[in-house]
């Protein structure tokens, strides 16, 4: 049964640095927002990736991490009150006859918003898979796309695949710890930072890691347990290499997901908007941040800012068409002060 | 005589903090700038109009200084070493048979860049003045735009003109040091800080501030020194006041300058550009920040640190046609850490 559905003049889809500065654009021209996003906590792909990686391009911050990025971004929307729905993705959005838009979430939440903000970043994001025959039951098990709990590996046969940061980095760290380390790559080529990939080097000449060039093409099971994967070199000679756990780093893949359904442009896997209003092709629904596309279009964080920014204008002239909203600087707008909660500067 | 112009890939004009941004952009390219700006200090109308007043509008920096932020920018564009040129403002700009620019400053100073970005703000910055005849030979002597040393004005008869902060601010520091002050304001109706109007209103109360609503329409000078000046009220009575100086805070206008002249389509005193590129009419000269204007365009410092990132792009293929460009991350490309002269994360 449908819930009453809350009301609200602005939905924002995605917690992560753009959606959260949506908040703050939406905010200083008094438009309050609902924020929406699947993962547990705010911050997005900045606390799911790169939480204490150092962050060198975000404008007049010459170094921050992603969780840094994230707990500025909360604290300068603090004064605008948004309410958080995170946990839960969005599901289904829907045009009402009145104009707006009904969005429901995986959690059995309703909204019903003049306006949404997609803020997406590319999508939910899922590890790429290892694709095999049957692998699937084995998630979780013997197969892991994350490490959670390093210590559940301390004594066994492990098998790392990828070539990135992630791999070598969990390749390094279970030397001594693992009963038996195989690093996997599909070719002899690593994206890893050059001192990890000169150490793994180091380790494999001291047989402390095995580095095996080639991909896993079939694996045997026994007792409902994977024992034993095969690995086909890129000379096409197969190995056999014996194996508790296998860690998986293929990188993560964006998923659009439900937004894919929702009659919006799309153009390769991203929201189409012009570079005016960051609409998308229905009226009243923008699209902000690394979810979006238009002519130039860079995925950076400082470039979702000004979209967030401009949506924003755009969204208020939407809601109040009759209305002229005029560009105010918080360094000298009283009507802003009052809005953020800081007292305007007086005399001293 | 015309020196041998210094030959670079970019020339930046301006250094404000889209400015310097823009330094930040063409360094993680790997293009090197050089940056020309009229005032004698980096951070343009930041350290200009506000250095100590707080920004509450830099994503991600909830609040911050004129001076702060242009401290932090200048933090961050260090590892890219471009030369300032400061104190002189840029007089000429000429395409050459090659197609580079041949740039001239006011210090004679010459350029021959293949990329020019005008991150020039809204222009060179000229307080709007005191419109009666004869005037200007009074100004620096009599007639202040500033106020630099405000000891001069101690056991002076002051005139102070205009309704915002600066006016007020000036007007509630000179009580108890000036012999009389005089606040002038064309209607009754003041823009300043709501705690230093309620001030003023009580100091005018206690006879220690004088306030006239009009308009200086004469003035009379005695031994080629205003002496006096007539204020015209709003209901066209006229008030003689005595006076040693006047201060006039009529706000400031901006002027573009010798940018005018250099055959870019201007639109509303502003420089024309495309939202792909930040390109101007001519091929090889982006404009960034407040002079630009395009559809859609807010005069935000956070816009112009997204059109400084692609307007970089834009310049890096213009400079490289048949290099393919490609979008790096600070946080993960071992590349960009090294022009940023960081070092890579390593395993630990």
């Amino acid at each position: 049964m449908l819930h009453s559905p809350t009301q609200t003049d602005a939905i924002i889809i995605g917690a992560g640095p753009v959606g959260l500065f949506q908040v703050f654009e939406l905010g200083l021209l008094e438009i309050k927002a609902h924020v929406i996003d699947a993962l547990p906590e705010a911050g997005g792909q900045c606390i799911e990736l790169y939480p204490d990686k150092p962050i060198y391009d975000i404008p007049a911050i010459p170094v921050c991490t992603g969780r840094e990025l994230t707990e500025n971004l909360l604290k300068q929307i603090k004064p605008f009150g948004a309410q958080f729905h995170l946990g839960q993705e969005v599901t289904q959005l829907e045009k009402q006859a009145d104009g707006r838009f009904l969005i429901s979430t995986s959690k059995d939440q309703h909204f019903l918003s003049k306006t949404v903000f997609i803020a997406g970043g590319v999508g939910a994001f899922q590890p790429r898979t290892l694709n095999l025959d049957g692998i699937e039951a084995y998630v979780g098990k013997q197969i892991f796309y994350s490490v959670k709990n390093p210590e559940q590996f301390t004594g066994k046969k492990i098998v790392i695949c990828g070539g990135g940061d992630t791999a070598l980095d969990w390749a390094l760290h279970f030397v001594g710890k693992a009963a038996s380390i195989t690093l996997i790559h599909r070719r002899d080529d690593f994206k890893a930072a050059p001192a990890s990939i000169t150490k793994m080097r180091e380790l494999c000449k001291n047989k402390q890691i095995q580095l095996l060039i080639g991909q896993i093409t079939h694996y045997e099971v026994e007792h409902d347990q994977i024992s034993k994967i095969i690995v086909t070199d890129i000379e096409s000679k197969d190995h056999q290499i014996l194996v508790d756990d296998l860690l998986i780093f293929f990188g993560l893949s964006p998923k659009l997901g439900p937004i894919a359904d929702w009659g919006l442009d799309i153009e390769r896997k991203q929201v189409s908007v012009d570079t005016e209003k960051f609409q998308t092709s229905i009226p009243g629904i923008y699209a902000v941040g690394d979810i979006n596309i238009y002519p130039g279009k860079k995925k950076l964080i400082l470039s979702g800012f000004h979209e967030a920014a401009l949506a924003a204008f755009a969204a208020a002239a939407y809601l109040n068409p009759e209305k002229h909203i005029q560009l105010q600087y918080t360094t000298t707008s009283t009507k802003l002060h009052q809005v953020l909660g800081v007292s305007s500067p007086t005399f001293e």
